[in-house]
C-alpha cells in the first residue's frame, strides 16, 4: 500500500490530537484512502519534552525548514498556534509549503485572520490549504458551508462558538453564581485563560465567525467588521430575569444578510428557551443556520480540545491525502470584496434594559416617556423589590433600530430619578 | 464560462426542489464551481401536467434512455422516486447511467438499500455515485460520516430521522391526544400517509438506519439486520408516566458498536429531557453521534421536503461538477461484510414497563419476585389511580438483556393478578 507522509508542526494539544488520532485509527483510515498516511516529521521546540503521546525519537526534529521543505512530504499540518500572539512563524512556513504546492492544514484561526488571503492566494494547482479545525473544533462547519450548503444562499448564522464563555454562563444561571466568581473557578480549572480577555470579551468569537461569515456569504470578512460586545458586564440578576421572561443569555455569533448588506456581531443575547441553542450548555459549541432551500438546521458538538480539534485536523489530511492521490486542488474558494457591513447603529433587535432607579412615583413614566420620545416602543416592564434603593427595573423592547435605543439610554441615564443603566442585553426572537 | 449538463429524472417534491434551487442561486453555484450548472433536460410522465415549478417545454422530455445516453450530459439525478414501490425504473437508469462513466445522483433509500452494492459497483473511474439526500433530507449526514469523520472510530448513532412519527408524538405530548387522533390530524393535513405503515412502524428509519450504519462502520448492513418496533401502541399514557419520570419518547434509530458487534435497532425510546434530541420536535431530525476522537457531534434540520431534500442533492450535484470539471471520481466507499449484527435477545437495555393489573395487596411483590426469577432489577416503581380496575402500575429496571426482560415478561403476563402488559419501552440513559 502507496504511504502518503506528512509534517507536522506542533506538538502541542492540537498536535499530539492529530498524532493520536492518525495513529490510533490508522488501519481503518487507510483503508478509506486506499494509502497509508504516516506522520513522518514532527516539529517540536524541544525534543526532550514531555509529552501527552508518545513520538519516536527519530520522528521529532527541531529544523521546520527540513519539514516544510522536505519533497516527500506533501501534506504538511501547522499546529504550532500563535507563540506571544505572533502569527508570523505559521504564516512563513504556511507560505512556502503552499508555494511548494503542497496541502497545508491549519486549525489557526489567527493566521487566517490575519493572513487568508495570501495563503490562498499562494495555493497552486495540485495543492490545497485547509482550516476545518479553526472554528468550532470537531463541529465540521466549515466542510457544511462550503460543500454542503454550496446551493443555498445563507440567510443567516447565529453560533455558540466560545466555550468559555459558554461555560460560564451555563454555571452562573445553574448555580446563582456571579460572573468574577465562575471566572475564578474556570481558570483554577484550566477552562479560562489567567488572561481571560480574548474569550470574555468577544475576540475569539469575533475571529471564528469573521472565518464563517466570509466562507458562507463569499465575501472577504474581517474581524474589525465584526462589533463585539462580551459578558463581562452580565450579572446574575439579569439571568435571573431573562429566565423569568422565557429566554436564556448566550454569548452569540451573529451574521446575517439584509440585502446587499451584512450584519456582523457578537454580544450577549437572549434566546426564547424552546430555541434550540438555549440549552447547548457547559463547553458545548453550536452552529445555527438558516440557508433559502435547507431552511434551519444546527451542528452541535464540542468547540475545543485535544481530541475534537484533533478530529476536524484529521478529516483533512484525510481530504488532503484523497486530492492529492488524484492529484487535484480542492475546490477553490471564491470572495468577493464588494459587501457592505452595516454600522451598528443602523441594526435592529429587541432590547431588554435594566435601570436601577430610585423607587418613587413617576419614575415609570418618565423614563417610558424618554423610550417613545426616541421612537423605542416598550412590550414589557417587571418591576420586583419594592422599597430597595436603588431598585432594578426591567424593560423589553420591540424590535428598534440601534441608533434610536442609544438615544434613548442617553435620555434615561440623564433622569434625575436614574441611578445607572446596569444591562442592555438585544434579545432574538427567533 | 463553461457549461456542465444535468440530467433530471422526474419533477415530483425532489426534482422540482433541485430545478428551482439550481436556477435560483444559479450565479452564486457558477461562481462557486467555476462552470454553469444547466438542468439540460426533465424527464417526466406527461409535460402537460401543472407543475410546481415552471420549467420550458422544449427541457421537458418523455425520452428516459435519450436522457440518460446523451453524451453531452454528465449528471444525472434520478429522482424518479419508487412508483408502487418498484425500484427497478430507477435503478436501471441509474446503472445505466454509471456504466457510461457518469456522475448520478440520487435520494431515493429504497433504491440504495436494495441494489447499493450494484450501484457502486457499477461507478467507473471518473464517474460516481452521490446520495446525501437520500437520509435526513437537508440534514448533511452522510457527508459528515464519510468526510468529516473519517478519522474518527464512530462508536454510535442514534437518529430521529422520520420525520411523521416525530411530529406524531411531539403532538401527542403537547397536546394530550391519542396516537390515532393525531394520526388522523397528520393525514388530513398531509405529514403523514394514507397508508401510514412506512413511517409508523419503522419501516423507512429502518432503511435510513442501515444506509448510515453501512457508511458510518464501513459494512455492509442490510435493513433485514435492524431490529424494528413502530409506534402505534404508544399511549397517551405513557408519554404522561414519560415526562414525570423526566423523560421524553422519541422513535429512535441506534446503530451502536459494541466489539465486534454492531446492535442495529429502532424504536420507541425514553430520553432524558436533558439530552440534545429530547428537545428536536415536530417534522425535525437529528442524528446524535459519539466517536473516538470527536465525542459527541449532533445535527439537526429538516429531514424532508422539496426544498431541503433539493438541497442535499443540490449540494450533491457541485461536488459531482467539481470532480467532473477535475476528471476525478469521489473517493470510493470501501465496505467489508464481516460484521457480526448482535442478535436482538443478547442487547441491553433498561426498560419502561406499564403493567394493567387487578388492584390488590400482593400485587406488587409477585410481579417483582417474575423480575427478581428473570434476573431483571427494578429501579422505580409508580403506582397511581388506586380503586380503579385494571390500574396501571409502572416498573423502571437497571440495565438488563433483552432475552431476560422478555423471560420476566412472559412470567408477569402468566400471573392471575395481571390484565395485561400495556406497554415496553426501552429507557436511554444518556
Amino acid at each position: 500500500m502507496d504511504v502518503v507522509k506528512i509534517g507536522l508542526l506542533g506538538l502541542g494539544n492540537v498536535g499530539s490530537g492529530v498524532w493520536k488520532i492518525l495513529n490510533d485509527n490508522s488501519d481503518e483510515i487507510a483503508t478509506k484512502v486506499g494509502a497509508r498516511l504516516e506522520i513522518a516529521r514532527v516539529l517540536v521546540h524541544n525534543p526532550d519534552k514531555q509529552r501527552r503521546v508518545s513520538v519516536p525519537r527519530g520522528v521529532l526534529t527541531t529544523d521546520a525548514e527540513g519539514v516544510v521543505s522536505d519533497p516527500d512530504i506533501p501534506i504538511i499540518v501547522e499546529a504550532i498556534g500563535c507563540p506571544g500572539q505572533d502569527t508570523t512563524l505559521a504564516r512563513d512556513y504556511m507560505l512556502s509549503a503552499l508555494r511548494a504546492g503542497k496541502h497545508v492544514i491549519t486549525a489557526n484561526k489567527e493566521v487566517l485572520a490575519r493572513h487568508g488571503r495570501e495563503l490562498r492566494s499562494a495555493v497552486t494547482d495540485g495543492g490545497g490549504l485547509y482550516y476545518e479545525g479553526a472554528v468550532a473544533g470537531g463541529i465540521p462547519v466549515v466542510k457544511v458551508f462550503k460543500e454542503a450548503l454550496a446551493g443555498n444562499r445563507v440567510l443567516s448564522i447565529m453560533g455558540i462558538i466560545n466555550g468559555t464563555t459558554n461555560y460560564i454562563l451555563t454555571r452562573m444561571s445553574q448555580e446563582g453564581s456571579d460572573f468574577e466568581e465562575v471566572l475564578r473557578m474556570a481558570q483554577a480549572l484550566g477552562y479560562a485563560e489567567q488572561d481571560p480577555a480574548s474569550d470574555v470579551d468577544g475576540h475569539d468569537a469575533a475571529y471564528k465567525l469573521a472565518l464563517l461569515a466570509s466562507i458562507a456569504f463569499g465575501h472577504d470578512i474581517q474581524v474589525e467588521d465584526v462589533f463585539r460586545e462580551g459578558i463581562s458586564r452580565i450579572k446574575l440578576e439579569d439571568l435571573c430575569y431573562a429566565a423569568e421572561l422565557g429566554y436564556a443569555v448566550k454569548l452569540l455569533a451573529i451574521a446575517r444578510r439584509d440585502g446587499d448588506s451584512v450584519e456582523l456581531a457578537v454580544h450577549p443575547t437572549m434566546i426564547p428557551h424552546g430555541h434550540p441553542l438555549a440549552s447547548v450548555g457547559g463547553a458545548f459549541n453550536a452552529v445555527f443556520i438558516r440557508g433559502d432551500a435547507v431552511g434551519d438546521l444546527m451542528l452541535y458538538g464540542m468547540g475545543a480540545g485535544m481530541m475534537p480539534t484533533g478530529s476536524a485536523v484529521a478529516a483533512d489530511c484525510i481530504d488532503a491525502a484523497h486530492n492529492l492521490i488524484r492529484r487535484v486542488s480542492p475546490p477553490r474558494e471564491v470572495r468577493s470584496n464588494h459587501v457592505r457591513v452595516k454600522p451598528m447603529d443602523e441594526m435592529e433587535s429587541r432590547y431588554y434594559v435594566r435601570v436601577l432607579v430610585v423607587d418613587r412615583p413617576g419614575v415609570m413614566a418618565a423614563i417610558a416617556s424618554e423610550f417613545g420620545r426616541a421612537q423605542v416602543s416598550i412590550e414589557s416592564l417587571i418591576q420586583k423589590g419594592r422599597g430597595q434603593d436603588p431598585v432594578s427595573v426591567v424593560f423589553v423592547t420591540h424590535r428598534a433600530c440601534e441608533r434610536h435605543m442609544q438615544d434613548a439610554l442617553r435620555g434615561i441615564r440623564a433622569l434625575d430619578v436614574v441611578h445607572s443603566i446596569a444591562s442592555v442585553i438585544r434579545v432574538e426572537a427567533d
